[in-house]
């Protein structure tokens, strides 16, 4: 028995989002059969997203459309908060993760990625264009941009590209990077080596 | 920074999907923003799935709406298929599952969940009622009912409940359930010791 052309349809839409496969796009499209609502719920959801959300024109946030059809977020709009120290983040989820702890009261510089071989990711597919234009431009000037980029090795590479970048655009501001050591709750003996080695390195004074 | 309205509410409604949490709805939502055609191709399918697919009232397969409004699935309106024999399963995925191997040339009942007191199901949650109007006004009569539910606990407690309505609504037809034993592909260190007991009990000669 070949499935309905709707369903098909709807599984290979399913699939192909993160963290499903067929199987599971499977199960995700019978649980919007069971409830009569679900379905309609969520593609309601989905159409106001598209109307209502897009890409800050400044960080790269994904932000509401402004009253004049401009996107720019909160944070990028906010006057309490620091303009002079911008956080470079690989995305959006960085954004959201950063801000969960509420510890930062600067701004933000999406990359949209890091730079890998592996998967066909250049420089010319991150934001770095956008990054020197607001760094040469911005007003008041930069004073300090924390790479908040992630611990691999394709992390450690682009945090060194934009550091050479910011270097250049903006040689007033000092370079900074999230402190490498022992997660919060980590036990030492389930540490690897690299993390053990760095928090030693870098062990602080009681 | 509270996050936008029209994300909230998307987040919300992908969280709900089975095997998705707050982290993977995050994670789906920024990949339907990542590439521009993604988050309306999903939206159409979910539109073109609530439109056209309902549930086919002889079996509870997942169908298309016929012609004329009505919901009834190829494997109920298929004549070369045998109509004497009826496969009872737990969800319209089991009848997936069958249907991949193509082996089963019969019809099918879906149950819609299996009795269990732990997650609240009752029978009068099962369409144990419509089985029961299917196997008295059936023409020709079934002849024969293959309980295929889980072998668990609770698909073994409805499996009993099953067949004493089959015994009641149509007497003349036998009763089979799926084979126990091996999977194929499996070896034997590794089976658990319930799966080897029927396996040996069950033991076929060569």
């Amino acid at each position: 028995m070949a499935q309905p052309l709707a369903l098909q349809g709807l599984l290979k839409q399913l699939a192909r989002l993160p963290g499903l496969g067929p199987r599971s796009a499977q199960r995700v499209a019978l649980a919007l059969f069971a409830a009569p609502t679900r379905l309609n719920d969520l593609t309601e959801a989905l159409q106001r997203a598209a109307q209502q959300l897009g890409t800050c024109t400044v960080c790269g946030n994904l932000a509401e459309f402004n009253a004049d059809g401009g996107c720019v977020c909160p944070i990028c709009l906010s006057t309490t908060r620091d303009a002079t120290t911008l956080c470079v983040v690989e995305s959006v989820a960085d954004i959201w993760a950063l801000e969960r702890g509420g510890d930062y009261r600067g701004r933000y510089h999406v990359l949209g990625g890091v730079v890998s071989a592996l998967q066909g990711v250049s420089p010319d597919d991150l934001s770095l264009g956008q990054l020197e234009h607001r760094l040469r431009t911005a007003i008041p000037a930069v004073q300090e941009v924390i790479l908040a980029l992630g611990a691999s090795l394709e992390g450690q590479t682009t945090s060194h590209l934009v550091a050479s970048l910011v270097q250049r655009a903006a040689p007033q501001a000092i370079l900074s990077t999230l402190a490498k050591g022992m997660p919060v709750g980590a036990s030492v003996d389930y540490l690897d080596e690299g993390t053990l080695g760095l928090a030693l390195a870098h062990r602080q004074r009681l």
